[in-house]
C-alpha cells in the first residue's frame, strides 16, 4: 500500500493478517530504501515491524500510551502515525527526528534517547490514569539491553509492588547494542527455550494424581506442590517473583501469536510482562546477518549490496585513537583495566578486549555501576579507564561526585562524543559535561586540540596519580595530523599559545580551535593581531598564562562547544574577579540556554552563532575597543 | 572488657562464643551511653553488633575487604578497629566521622554515605584482586533497603554474570529507613519464613522415591524434578537466578549460626549471598520497639528513659512546612501527587500520606525512578511534587536533564537539606545543586528567605505551568516569622530589596540572609550604606534589578551556601559580562573547591570564611573602593 497516504493507525483495524503481512513487507521495503539514503537505526526498526503494527492494531493510540524505550526503534511507529512523507529528512536539520518527539505527533507520548526510562514513565502515566479514573492501557516497549539499567530495575520493583495495570513489552532481540551482560541475560536465555519445560509440567500433574492421598498432611503437600508448579518454569520466575504476570515468549514476527498474547495481556489484571522475541534487521540480509552491531545504526548504504557509501576516512576515529593508545600503554602498565557500559564497539575497545580479555569489562547498560567499579579498582591501586559517552556520563554524576571525586581516586574517564553529536540530536548532545564536572573538587578536565595531542593526553591521564582525570573528545574523526611515536605526558594545567598577538586573545580547546585560527587569520588581514590559545586544561586553568593575559589588558573571547552557564568561559570570569582583574573584557561563546536538536554539527553551530564569522565579529569588536583605548 | 584498649580486631581470634557475647554486651552499653551524649545512628549499629564482631573474627581485615554500604552502621567496626576512645567526638567538628573514612583507619577500605554503592565497589576490588593474583575475601555488607537502589541491582546482575568470588552480606533488618518498597521486599519476606518449606522438600523426596520408574522418560522427569527442587525454596530463587549461591536466612544475633554460615561462605566458589536477619536497636528497649524510624539516627537522649534531650523547637521544621503546605494545596488541586525515594519521615510526608494515601508514592531508595515517575505524571497534566534531599538528587541528575528539563515538564522538585547539613558531613552536604541545575534549560530554581516566603514559594511552584521548578530549602527549622494565612504566588524571577543602600549591594538568598543583614548593620555604623537583596530566584535572575544595580555602579557581593564554581555568583558574573557591565566589581562568597567535612553548620561556615565578619570585611572593602572613586 501507499505508506505516504497513512494519516493515523486507525486503518489497521480493518486489515486481515494477510493484509498486515503485505503491509509489513511494504514497510520493510520503504525503510530499507529510505535509510539507504539518510542512514539511521535500520536494524532495530526492521526488527519491530510486526510488533509495532500489532500494537497499533490492538491498542488505541494516543489514548493508549505506547512508550518506546531508547526510542531509536520508533520509525515504524512514525510511518503508522502519518510521518512516512518526512523520511527523506530523517535525522537531518529541521527534519524528522530519529527519536519520539511530542511536537511531531500526538502519538509520541514520551520522548526518549537515553535507555531504561520507559518503565518509570509508564508508572507515572498509570498512576495518573488511575487517579483521574480514566481507562486506558499503558504499554512501555523495552529491549533486553535496556532492562539491565538500574532505573529499569528500580521501576520493575516498584511496579510489581504496586500492581498497577500495565503491559510491558520486553522486546528481546537477542542482541542489544553490545552482547548483553549479566544474569538477566541468562534468565532471558532460558526463557527463550522455555517451551521444552511444558512436558515436565504435564507429567508432574499426572504423577500427582497417582500419589495416594495419605491423610491431610500429604494432601496438603500435594496442594503446595501444585502451587509450586509454576516455579518449575524457570522461565517467567524472575518476573513473576517481581509481581508481574509473565506471558511468552512469543514470536515477534508472527501476527497470530502476537494478537493472541496481546489479547490475553489486555484481559489480565495488574502488571503483565509480554516477552516478545524479535530479530534485528529482519528481512534485510546484510542487517539480519550482522553479529556485531554494525547495522544497529548506520550512515547511507547501497541498498542492493549493503555496502556503506561513506569511505573509510584516513584520520583515525577519536574513539579508536583513545582506546588504542590506552591499549598500547596497557602493554607496559598492568594496572590498566578498561570498563565500558555496553559500548565496546562504539568506544572501539575491540582491540583492547582481544589483547587483554581479563582487563576489559563490559558491564552492560549500567553507567552508575561502571563508574563505581572503576572507583573500587582505583582503591586497589589499579588504573581504571572508564570509556563513556558524555551524554551517558550524566547518569553516573552522583557516582563521579560521591565515589570518585570525593575519595580522590585515580580514575581516568574518557569522555567520548563530547560536544555536539549531530544526527542523534538533543538527547545525545554532549554539552553538559564541563558544567557538571568543573564544580567537583579534585577533578582534572582536559580536551586535546588534535589526535596527536590526544594520544599524549592519554599518556598524561594514565601517569597522573593525584586523583580523577577526565579527557573529553568529540564524535567523529581526527583532523589528520602527523602522530608522534613517543608519548609524553603534558604538564597538568598548562595551556599552549598557538598563535601570538597583542590585540586580544581567544581561549578555546578541542574542536573549536580551527574556527579560532581561521578567524584570527581573517582578523590579521583586518589589522588585528590576535593570540590564539589552546586552553587544553579546562580545570585546572593555566593561571600563569591567565595572569599574563589579564596583566596585559588583553580582551578575551572564550569559545566552547558546551553550555555557557557554569562552563569554561565562566571559569575565566570567576578567575578574573577573584584575582583583581574585574576590568577585563571577556566575551564567552558557547551553547546557549536551550536544548539543541538534530542536524549536522556545522548546521547546529551556525544556528547558535558559533562560526568563524561569528568569532571574527565578536573578537574584532573587542580588539577594536582595545586599539581605541590604546 | 575495656573497649578503649582495643587496637585492632586481632584479639577476637582467641575469644570463645561466651566471651564474644560478653563483648557484645559491653559494646552495646558503650554505644548506648556514648550516643546518648553525641547522638548518632544508634538503631542500625545496635543491630549489627554480633554481625560486625563475627566478620572481624572470621576475616582478616584490612587484607580482607569489609565494605559498609551507606556506612552509618560502621560504629561497631570503628570500636573494633581502635577508635573507641574517639566516640566523645562522634560527628563533631574535627571529630570521629559518622561514616567510614580512609584517613581514620586502614580498616576503612571504602567510604560511603550514599546508599547502594558497596556491591559495585566490591566488584572493582574483586577484579583487582584476581588480576593481581592476590588472595583475599571481599565482603560488602548491604541492607535490604539499599538493595532496591538501581546501581545495587546493576551490580548484582554483573557480579552474578562474572561469577567473581565475593561474599555479600545482606543485612536484612526488616525495616530500612522507611518501609521498604517493592517486590524485592516481598521476596525477602518470603525468605525470612523459608524455614517452613523444609518439610515440603523432605516429603517430596519421599514421594519421588515411591513413584515407579516407568521407562527412561519418567526417570528423566524425576531427575529433572529433583533439579527443580531448589525452586521450591521460593527463597533463594531470586538471588540464585542472578547467579549467587544463597545462604540463610541466619539469625544475625547468634554467633554459632553466623560462624557456621560464614565458614561455609568462605569455602564456596563464586559469589555468595548470605542473608542475615538482624534487629535494629537490638538490646536497647526504646530503639528496639521503634516502628517508624525515630531511632534510626538521633540527637542526644536520656539514656535511662530514651527521652530525647532536644526540646521540640517552636519554628516549624522546613521539611514539615513544605510538605504541609503542599498538603494544604492538595485539598484544592487534585493534580498534586507526592513522590519520595524512601524518605517519607525525613521529608515529613506522613500527614500528606494519611490524608491522600492514593496520591503519595514512596518508591524506595530509587531516586532515578522517582524523578522519571514524576515526569511521567506531568505528561498527563498531573502536578508531581518530588520531595528529595539535595545530596540524593545528584543520583537523578540525568533524569532531571533528559526526562524533566528536556521535555519541559511541570515537576515541582522540593530540594530538602540544601546547603551545609552539619553532622552527616561531606557525603551529605547539599552544596552542588545550584551548580548542577543552573545550566539546565527550562529550569526555575529558587530559595526562600524564611518559612513564610517558603509557603508562598510552594504556592508559586504548584501554580507554575511552564516547566520544571525547584525550591531548595535547608535542613533544620525556620526562624520563627509570622505566617500569612493566604498564600500568594511570587512572580517568577523577582527579587526583593530587604535593606536599601548606595555603597554596595549584597545579593543572597535563604539561610545566608541573616548574615548579610547583620553585616549591613555593622557596615552602617562604619559609614557604609549597603543594599541587601533577597535574590530568591537563582534562575531566572531578576534582570531588571540587576540592570539597575550595574547601571548605578554598585559593587556587588554574592553569598551562597553552595559551591562557587558555576554557582549563583557565577550567574551574576555571566550576566554582567553579557550585558556590557564588565566593569562591575563583583565578589563571590560561597563554598570553596573542596569537600566539606562534618561539624556544626556554624563551625563549617567559620572554617570556610562565611561569617558576618567576613561579609563585613569583603563588602566593606568594595564599599570603600566605591566611595573613594566617587
Amino acid at each position: 500500500m501507499d505508506l505516504l497516504s497513512i494519516k493515523d493507525p486507525s486503518f489497521l483495524k480493518g486489515l486481515s493478517n494477510k493484509e498486515l503481512e503485505s503491509l509489513s513487507q511494504d514497510i520493510r521495503t520503504f525503510l530499507i530504501e529510505k535509510l539507504s539514503g539518510t542512514g539511521g537505526h535500520i536494524g532495530p526498526n526492521l526488527g519491530v515491524v510486526e510488533l509495532t503494527v500489532a500494537l497499533h492494531k490492538c491498542f488505541d493510540s494516543p489514548k493508549d500510551k505506547i512508550i518506546w524505550d531508547v526510542g531509536h526503534q520508533s520509525y515504524v511507529h512514525k510511518i503508522l502515525t502519518g510521518r512516512a512523507c518526512q523520511f527523506d529528512t530523517l535525522r537531518q536539520y529541521k527534519g524528522l527526528c530519529g527519536f519520539p518527539k511530542m511536537i511531531e505527533s500526538e502519538h509520541d507520548v514520551w520522548e526518549t534517547g537515553h535507555s531504561s526510562t520507559s518503565l518509570s514513565a509508564a508508572m507515572g502515566m498509570a498512576i495518573a490514569r488511575d487517579l483521574k479514573k480514566e481507562n486506558n492501557y499503558v504499554i512501555p516497549v523495552i529491549g533486553d539491553g535496556a532492562l539491565t539499567g538500574g532505573m529499569a530495575l528500580e521501576a520493575l520493583n516498584h511496579i510489581g509492588h504496586e500492581k498497577k495495570d500495565m503491559i510491558v513489552i520486553l522486546n528481546d532481540n537477542e542482541m542489544s547494542i553490545a552482547p548483553n551482560v549479566g544474569a538477566l541475560h541468562n534468565v532471558l536465555g532460558r526463557l527463550r527455550t522455555a517451551g521444552k519445560y511444558n512436558w515436565v509440567k504435564d507429567e508432574l500433574e499426572y504423577l500427582l494424581k497417582k500419589v495416594p492421598a495419605v491423610g491431610g498432611k500429604l494432601a496438603s503437600t500435594a496442594e503446595r506442590l501444585k502451587d509450586s508448579l509454576k516455579y518449575l518454569f524457570v522461565s517467567g520466575m524472575f518476573f513473576e517473583e517481581l509481581g508481574f504476570t509473565y506471558l511468552g515468549p512469543v514470536d515477534g514476527h508472527n501476527y497470530e501469536a502476537l494478537f493472541e498474547n496481546l489479547a490475553y495481556a489486555k484481559k489480565t489484571e495488574g502488571p503483565v510482562l509480554l516477552h516478545v522475541i524479535t530479530k534485528k534487521g529482519k528481512g534485510y540480509h546484510p542487517a539480519e546477518s550482522d553479529r556485531v552491531g554494525t547495522w544497529h545504526g548506520t550512515g547511507p548504504y547501497k541498498m542492493e549490496t549493503g555496502d556503506f557509501l561513506k569511505p573509510a576516512s584516513t584520520p583515525p576515529a577519536w574513539s579508536k585513537l583513545v582506546s588504542e593508545t590506552v591499549r598500547k600503554l596497557a602493554r607496559e602498565d598492568e594496572r590498566i583495566v578498561a570498563i565500558t557500559p555496553a559500548m565496546p564497539v562504539g568506544s572501539k575497545l575491540e582491540g583492547f578486549a582481544s589483547e587483554f580479555p581479563d582487563r576489559m569489562y563490559d558491564v552492560g547498560i549500567a553507567e552508575q555501576h561502571a563508574a563505581t567499579v572503576a572507583a573500587g579498582l582505583a582503591t586497589q591501586n589499579m588504573k581504571p579507564f572508564l570509556a563513556i559517552y558524555s551524554t551517558f556520563l550524566q547518569r553516573a554524576y552522583d557516582q563521579v561526585v560521591h565515589d570518585i571525586a570525593r575519595q580522590n581516586l585515580n580514575v581516568f574517564i574518557g569522555i567520548d562524543r563530547a560536544g555536539l553529536v549531530g544526527a542523534d540530536g538533543e538527547t545525545h548532545q554532549g554539552v553538559f559535561d564541563i558544567a557538571f564536572l568543573r564544580h567537583l573538587p579534585n577533578m582534572v578536565l582536559m580536551m586535546p586540540k588534535d589526535e596527536n595531542e590526544g594520544q599524549h593526553m592519554v599518556k598524561t591521564a594514565i601517569e597522573y596519580n593525584d586523583g580523577p582525570i577526565a579527557m573529553r573528545f568529540p564524535r567523529g574523526n581526527g583532523i589528520g595530523v602527523p602522530m608522534d611515536t613517543e608519548l609524553k605526558p603534558i604538564p597538568i594545567g598548562t595551556w599552549e599559545v598557538l598563535l601570538d598577538g597583542n590585540d586580544g586573545a581567544i581561549l578555546t580547546f578541542g574542536t573549536t580551535i580551527p574556527m579560532a585560527l581561521k578567524a584570527a587569520q581573517i582578523l590579521e588581514k583586518q589589522g588585528h593581531s590576535i593570540k590564539v590559545i589552546n586552553a587544553r586544561f579546562i580545570k585546572p586553568l593555566d593561571e600563569k598564562m591567565l595572569h599574563e593575559l589579564f596583566a596585559a589588558n588583553m580582551p578575551i573571547l572564550t569559545i566552547e562547544e558546551a553550555v555557557l552557564q557554569g562552563g569554561f568561559g565562566s571559569a575565566i570570569l570567576e578567575y578574573a574577579h577573584e584575582h583583581g582583574f574585574h576590568h577585563a573584557e571577556i566575551d564567552r561563546m558557547g551553547i546557549p540556554d536551550k536544548f539543541i536538536e538534530h542536524g549536522s554539527v556545522n548546521e547546529l553551530l551556525e544556528e547558535i552563532g558559533m562560526t568563524s564569522e561569528d568569532v571574527v565579529e565578536r573578537m574584532g569588536k573587542l580588539a577594536r575597543k582595545k586599539q581605541k583605548r590604546a
